[in-house]
């Protein structure tokens, strides 16, 4: 029950944030990571077009904020935090950073890694499987998504 | 004929960055980013050591410059250099990059994503397939690691 308010609480948080991602014209995606007892060390949304480099996916920025914030590469006592299902790029970090766990909201059927595509943490030349916890608050950060692409067109 | 000249002596070049990345305790890698007709753009080393970052695999570091000099996060006019096959991250960012063509050294078995495990460019969920040329100056590339795994030993 703890966990469940915990976890809504966070998806909360990043899907405003990648609503305000949205904004600045970024496909809307946000993550954080926390240690293990919920403290969020890091939180980033995407950054690909502002930063102009395809690399700057949220996960990807805050794993390497995480790392600098706590002076190792090593994340193996905390967890990730993303809105939309890592793409194997994400998938590939993840596995480097040996996060503890995964928590993503929307899954992703074209992209994504983890429950679709190449199911990264599922195949044995993963060195390194968090646990996953997919599909939290799921609906909404579809919807967000969704409207960002609609609202493109 | 000259293609091959070429290959070679870029390989050779990259393999000379890759011993001095092993010097400072890196897994020696390196990467360059080159134009078409073979301007080097950027170029890197492993530097997951030395930034105490598991995510700055020579690849990575590379690809970002190269958006960077460039301007502009497509890289579709651009090929990749790596001594080693490229790993389930790397070859995401590759992806995500649009890069040309990738041109790698050594084989990869346990963690490689090209030929090996995932092989995401062979994945329907990749969405862009570069030209891969691996193999180049392999067994250079391949002893070079090996003598950098057995001294750690």
């Amino acid at each position: 029950m703890e966990q469940t308010i915990k976890a809504d609480g966070m998806m909360f948080t990043l899907l405003a944030h990648a609503k305000a991602a949205a904004e600045a014209g970024e496909v809307p995606v946000a993550a954080a990571v926390t240690t293990s007892d919920g403290k969020v060390i890091a939180m980033a949304e995407n950054r690909m077009k502002r930063d102009d480099n395809a690399l700057h996916h949220a996960e990807m920025l805050v794993i390497s904020e995480a790392m600098r914030v706590r002076e190792t590469s090593r994340l193996d006592d905390c967890d990730l935090w993303v809105t939309l299902e890592p793409c194997t790029m994400c998938a590939g970090a993840i596995a480097h950073a040996q996060l503890r766990r995964v928590y993503f909201g929307a899954f992703d059927e074209k992209a994504g890694a983890v429950e679709s595509g190449v199911r990264f943490f599922d195949q044995p030349s993963c060195h390194h499987r968090p646990e996953i916890y997919g599909g939290l608050s799921a609906t909404a950060a579809a919807d967000l998504l969704r409207a960002f692409f609609r609202d493109r067109r």
